[in-house]
């Protein structure tokens, strides 16, 4: 079986940074790269681009909210037909840098509370969609589990891979369980690897309350931004080898 | 003979405007859209596309340094590759925008100080003309006379569109007196006519120092955010037409 | 009986104006300034300062989300200590600006979305006034009809003055109607000032359901961004004249 | 001797952080604050406030250009009446939050490209002190050696203390030898120490071109953001004490 190893990637802003990117790349299959709005600059996404070019990784772009100050994290208020034009002005700006630099943008996921608005509700998730396929339907959405999204995709003709959050939990209805309830993270990472190795071997989790979910993954998110984040994504990639499947990006995994 | 009418258009911020562009637009052939940096946001952004598009009017990025509160009007200290990728930003970001909504980004314009740079110095017009070039070499630069952007252009193999400013003072090389120098600024609309007159006639106009320079213009440029900017914008375009020529786009003039 | 006339001014950022400033200043007794966070820049809450200070009419702070796109018009998501965080963070930046120019900053008021959140919801409200209190208990929290408001201001030792809203409807708890709701806004001129002329008389405002509600108003709010606000001021400060009642600014009513 | 261990936190904006502020504050006697404009916004303003004071640290406002992704490291163009209205601007934002936490503001310094300009030039430096003897007269200002800025203080009234940066070269004349000099950063840790002991014995300093300059600093600046900072804030306090001197904080230093 091929797996995908994604991650968040670009987060920093100016000066300030947000992870270890130079060590990510080097495990990573696919990066997801803020576009500017709750991270990013034109010089890190460039400088980033470069990098994931050159080590042969999946260039997406990490879609957000115009919030640095709240890191795309809080909700805001825009109406649908705001949200599409800056969801499409992030992606032309990222594709613009890609395809300067020789490369190509292959995959787009949302980011933070933007993320939690599409994959909770119809209502946001279609006209987010509508808005990336109106600028590119050739894109692969990147996005955990989420019924909403997966039906705005068959809606608007996009295709959907799904990322698994090896380290957190889900409902029976396969969304996260919000960050801020206990459990939602795992910190051990003996469960985090049982999940993986589980995923990989009959594409399932068990759910916050015991049930057995399906989880049809092309790919699994190592978080970038927590301590230990880089050392967690070498021992998953090992354990997904050990398993013998093989890291590959979406744009060579067969459809 | 045809010659384009342009101006700068969506420079309006959230709720703030500049100009009235919906006037404009029915007088121009040519619009220069801000990019989000010194003015514009996406909805701002895609509603001017929406009726640049419906009218006909060409769509064009106009590239500024980012800075709101200074209107990209400030100097701002880049190295040439933090330039070159903040342009290609704008100019992705401005081409996802137009190609969602079914047209076409023809051409970029420089903005304020950045332009000033460019246009001034050879060392800064020809790294941000190659990322130019490097985003989609077909773009048509609209730009006031300038000896290092036409150079550069060259190199590059970019082609630029001469944008006459009817309203503005050149020295004898060509290059525009600044905003600031007495008479830099022409304020009697007889002589603006008469400008235009001239440069319709013979393709030439009277620098400050009375010398007769060359202005071989495909475009004029006409200001939206002064008062009486949409008036001025209908006495130039009558005056061009009474003058036998036509106004006609950028993309539908002959090469 | 004397009355003050208050408007929401410095609301520009960079080059974009809101408003007529300077002809609402000739109006008015007291002037709510942005600080920076909606709207408002140094330099233009420095020039409304001296202007204000000029005319002898009062200074005060109107506090908002950080938020410019939005212009502050969109509740977003704080704690109420990041809240409290900046709302003291804004009334010193205004505070220093008018000690620095010899002037005293007497009131404070809330714009937009954060407004709402206060006026609607003792959980905010409290929280908020408590910083205002810790900042500087002496200052007048100029605030439309709330009882959360009242009963925080009472809680933590704040002066309330109540706005009145001549051109808004309220609801019969002496909350204002919902901007988009129908009839939310009173268009016709006659009846703006028959609420003017009641106000006045009897200190009564007729609600959106034709109850009859008490309306203890200090101030009244003149709207500054809409057309014709300057004119409306001087119709709406005749109508207090011609009524025998003077406008005279929070700072010199008798308590 | 008393002398003040100084350093610049509060350097972080949203999630980003920049240097271990909490581990620096139990190292310094005084903390100079970004106050929102090139860095820090109202709640790390407030935290950082609150840890200072619980722990006796001097409070002060750094003051800097409005650029976050610059991080106040570019110079940018502003008339010298709109710099005295950002200074005021953000020296009265930290205030009101020192003030509403019981705190007291004792000092200012200027941050980056500001610091520089400030440092080099009567026709800068002179303004910004104005402005700051505007907002407070009894404000400390602290400061490389600069005669600029010395006198300028002179003329406005102000206090200098100087602060000297045990890191960085000096040309004869005092001012620091600009960053992307050859030898401007010193990296031996036993020359940064050796430095800190002559300044101690007999207030001197060896500059760049040999010569030896009086150097009468209250204050040794310690670096925050740099690798291993925290860790040579000890030895520079341990070499302090070592050499029989007391790290007292300026407000406590007899005049």
């Amino acid at each position: 079986m091929n797996i995908d190893l994604n991650a968040d990637l670009a987060e920093g802003y100016g000066d300030w940074r947000m992870g270890d990117d130079e060590a990510l790349l080097d495990v990573l299959s696919s990066a997801n790269l803020a576009c500017g709005f709750h991270a990013g600059d034109p010089t890190i996404m460039q400088r980033t681009i470069h990098r994931a070019r050159d080590r042969g990784v999946d260039i997406g772009a990490h879609v957000g909210f115009p919030d640095r100050q709240g890191f795309g994290r809080r909700v805001m208020q825009f109406s649908t037909e705001e949200l599409g034009a800056l969801v499409i002005y992030q992606l032309g700006a990222l594709t613009g840098l890609a395809h300067a630099a020789g490369a190509r943008m292959t995959h787009m996921s949302f980011h933070g509370a933007l993320g939690n608005l599409a994959a909770a509700n119809s209502e946001y998730a279609e006209p987010l969609l509508r808005a990336v396929a109106a600028f590119d339907p050739s894109l692969v959405v990147l996005s955990s589990s989420s019924a909403a999204i997966e039906t705005a995709a068959v809606a608007v003709g996009l295709t959907v891979a799904t990322s698994f959050l090896a380290d957190r939990a889900y409902d029976a209805t396969g969304l996260l369980v919000p960050r801020l309830m206990p459990g939602a993270i795992i910190h051990d990472e003996d469960i985090v690897l049982a999940r993986v190795r589980r995923l990989l071997a009959d594409g399932s989790v068990v759910a916050h309350d015991g049930s057995v979910i399906a989880m049809p993954a092309r790919s699994i998110l190592v978080h970038g931004d927590t301590p230990g984040a880089v050392s967690l994504a070498h021992i998953i990639r090992a354990e997904v080898e050990a398993a013998g499947s093989a890291v590959v990006p979406l744009s060579r995994q067969a459809a």
